[in-house]
């Protein structure tokens, strides 16, 4: 499987240098067939090569796990029930992505192709679906776990789709893509080590794959003006550091970020250490797609030409 | 990694035996842990060794492609725009995921967060998105094609989720899962040759698999009482073929298709062939979950106990 890559295209940069802007990291890829564009923006679809750098990148973040803990894989969207439970549409509505379906007969059927006809989009006879977009592939975890959280914690890995409505020109902010999770649920000092076990070492597993990565305190994008506020505490408090990298220099770009939850979601799905307290959460996240699109900025658009070195940590 | 699978569910089943019915088989699934359940009817999060069998059936199913021809991943979302040009709102309105997002300010918010309050879901201030939940993976591809298909025609492979709101705990049928397609636009020759040479190429490698399937003359599931004379019409011209399995005893399940459309989606796309005509288009597409189910009813639930030959084709 080769792609339409040319030699100017596919050539790495030297180091230290990066695209000038989203623009021309964007049409860079474009011409190299690495992604295809669609008619929405910041949507996708991936070459066989982007793909296979994209799943390299995803059994590489896995490897790095500490244990022999549970791996999940999960569907592109989650229950209704439990997305509403996380407040995520509270806080991040200007993100989510919420589904409806048709659940009429012959009549609502007329009616559905009467406002087609007529230019409409058919939401007037749509119904509230049992499902919504994932918003992060942990979110949709806590909701199936067994409450009981054993003495020693839980640490799963989780992957899969993620959707955020963030419809933009810059490659890095694609509208759905794929994170890999390592989780951890336990006591407060078991969530707060699994963070203080990643940070270094995603920036070092990152760095060790040729990327100029640096650790940043950072706060999730809370909506509005209440939203602000809530950014500031989460930061003040240390609840969020960020992998940040130079793929193009318009702006640095997390590619991923470690996240203590305290007890957030334990609270909303009642998960308890055997002490009887509500159990603490953390995760450590890799953007899959982000890391992939900062190793073809880094090392040049042909995967097969990366440094053998990063080759070979890939697998 | 190790599925926490007893002796007995891990067990081969004597040949031609199969589940006696959907709910022994997800009983058995969800004891083995392969597949974990949620709130949601038909909406599972896989473990890792049933992800790892449908990467393995993935890139089987990829495998026995004929020539070099690109492959795409796709995005478990395909754009509103090109969903609603390909009629399948008003031919599968009960299958369809349609997608809202939230585009207001801080009055909207404020708006939002009071019907939440109230136990509302919402959607009074939601917007259509760009996007909506992926209907077939070749739906997504033809938009993104150049019009003008080249004397030998077009072949890809496209992979990626396909969403169908069919809630139903027989796990065969589920939500959200992944299909494989090969697909070729070309002359209505090159389109018929196509399904004539996979349809038996797809049933000789399933059958290398291990599994008992026969082809049948099939009809997608049009909706109402119109959609009735479609699917007969649609029989009747055999277009549609089925590569069918018993996973369980209850009912057959099709594990895989070819399609023969003929300009239906040229129509819609412009896509013509050097002779100035609408070309045809067709796909065999390959249901990678339930090809994987299939192999674990076959062959019981520890894929790394599954006969050596059949293991070796999976690569």
């Amino acid at each position: 499987m080769t792609s339409p890559t040319t030699e100017t295209a596919g050539s790495p940069r030297a180091p230290g240098t990066c695209y000038a802007d989203a623009a021309a990291f964007r049409s860079a890829l474009l011409d190299a067939g690495l992604l295809v564009p669609t008619a929405a923006t910041g949507l996708y679809q991936r070459s066989g090569d982007f793909e296979d750098a994209v799943r390299a990148v995803e059994a590489w973040a896995g490897s790095l796990r500490l244990d022999a803990y549970p791996r999940r894989s999960l569907p592109p969207i989650l229950p209704r029930a439990d997305f509403l439970q996380t407040d995520y549409l509270r806080s991040f509505p200007d993100l989510a992505g919420i589904v409806s379906v048709f659940t009429g007969g012959d009549a609502e059927h007329r009616a559905l192709l009467e406002d087609l006809d007529a230019g409409g989009n058919g939401s007037t006879v749509l119904e509230p679906a049992e499902t919504v977009l994932s918003s992060a592939v942990c979110h949709s975890v806590y909701p199936t776990l067994d409450p009981a959280i054993p003495d020693e914690g839980l640490r799963l890995e989780a992957s899969g789709f993620a959707f955020r409505h963030e419809p933009s020109l810059d490659p890095v902010r694609m509208q759905s893509f794929r994170m890999l999770e390592h989780v951890c649920v336990g006591t407060p000092a078991q969530a707060e080590a699994h963070r203080d076990v990643w940070l270094p070492r995603m920036a070092e597993g990152l760095g060790s794959l040729g990327l100029d990565v640096r650790i940043e305190a950072a706060n999730d994008p809370f909506f509005g003006r209440v939203g602000r506020m809530l950014a500031a505490n989460q930061q003040q408090a240390s609840l969020k550091h960020e992998l940040v990298v130079d793929i193009h220099d318009e702006k640095p770009t997390a590619i991923g970020s470690t996240n203590y939850h305290e007890d957030h979601f334990s609270v909303l799905f009642d998960l308890t250490t055997p002490d009887g307290n509500l159990a603490h959460s953390g995760c450590a996240a890799f953007g899959l797609e982000r890391i992939a699109l900062a190793l073809l900025s880094r090392h040049g658009l042909e995967p097969g030409h990366w440094p053998t070195e990063v080759r070979r940590e890939l697998g």
